[in-house]
């Protein structure tokens, strides 16, 4: 693929999202936390119609059927809500969201991924298989499997609770990355009517502290005029 | 936790892993590629006896009961094989296996969670679900899901395939992490005995083409040699 543009300075950016969707959700806060916002134009791409599934987006954008999906400029694509915040992280030589030095990187990728795999995932996969889901678009539903995973994913907020006792934020002293996955899984809960349980404390005050961010601040307040426009 | 070390030069280290696991297996091929794999002392966690799913394990190394496991001097724990590699890659400095540029950090972690997502986890999805897996360690097995799962991860080698026809790598021109990643995904092949289809040829030549690197080399030669004196 020849490139006209300097992929480490992309300027316009296209990201394919669907607006109401938890996971492009993560890559919104990140962007306005990043201040790269207003670089981005945004495409939906709506998920209820299968549009993620379509041989068109499979073969030219994501083979994996989902969004967001980043489109730069001399149509490179990164896939993937952590492998884009990785990349949007990176653009200014100053990686809070994902680490900066290897220590930092490493325990934020982890406990990024102990999000997705024992919270956000397990919270998605109870939509797909244990309620209507994407309705028709959904071709393939275990019931059974997605009981086990909203019962996964609730004990998961019962364990980001009990760290959150002992620091402000999920991967330790500073917001990152891993908060705005953890914050893409409340939006899950939200989806599915799944409400953090009474006695988890601690998360529900890390959840008033990371609505002080402005990012989060922006990304709820742009959500509500998107919403309403698309309405 | 106190550290009376420096994390990002942490000399002596304990990987807790299990020495058959294809997961593990990704982490001792980013260690010889790093030149720090005799750094680390492992220390064998029998996953078919359970010991990664004790209280003790779960508290103290990992709540998601797997391994592999990355212990510092001064107790810090970094868990998941993605997080530990992108730990022990960025330590001196030159990120190659997880990506230098942004861009190509995107690129990277993009095309890892694929070749996670599309054939090595769903290939460890059907051993669980699908095989007797890890016997009486298994609480939870649904049949069709794991056959679900043997269909994707084959469909995905085939998405693998068509993406080596045009790259010698599977993030592009270099061998990364990613590459590490499908090298876990054909180990779990061989314990699942899945072959890879014939008619999937520039996924053998990559196969043959990793296989030449040292590090692989020096993993598969070490492999032997610590199997045999664990029999």
């Amino acid at each position: 693929m020849s490139s006209g543009i300097d992929r480490n300075k992309p300027g316009k950016m296209v990201i394919h999202h669907f607006l109401l969707g938890p996971f492009p959700a993560r890559v919104r806060i990140a962007l306005y936390e990043k201040g790269l916002y207003d670089l981005v134009e945004f495409k939906e791409i709506n998920i209820f119609k299968g549009e993620q599934k379509t041989e068109e987006f499979l073969t030219t954008k994501n083979y994996s059927g989902t969004v967001p999906v980043l489109e730069l400029a001399d149509g490179s694509i990164i896939s993937e809500s952590a492998a884009i915040t990785q990349y949007i992280d990176n653009l200014d030589g100053n990686s809070y969201l994902t680490g900066v030095t290897a220590f930092e990187q490493g325990r934020i990728h982890m406990m990024n991924r102990q999000v997705e795999n024992e919270f956000l995932i397990p919270i998605a996969t109870y939509f797909h298989h244990g309620t209507e889901g994407l309705g028709e678009v959904e071709s393939f539903q275990i019931k059974e499997w997605g009981m086990k995973n909203k019962e996964k994913g609730i004990k998961g907020i019962y364990y980001l609770n009990k760290l959150l006792q002992t620091q402000p934020y999920i991967a330790g002293e500073k917001f990152t990355m891993a908060d705005i996955t953890a914050i893409g899984g409340i939006l899950f809960c939200n989806i599915v009517k799944i409400l953090i349980p009474e006695d988890c404390q601690a998360f529900k005050d890390w959840y008033n502290r990371v609505n002080e961010k402005e990012s989060v601040k922006l990304y709820f307040k742009q959500f509500a005029i998107d919403s309403a426009n698309s309405a």
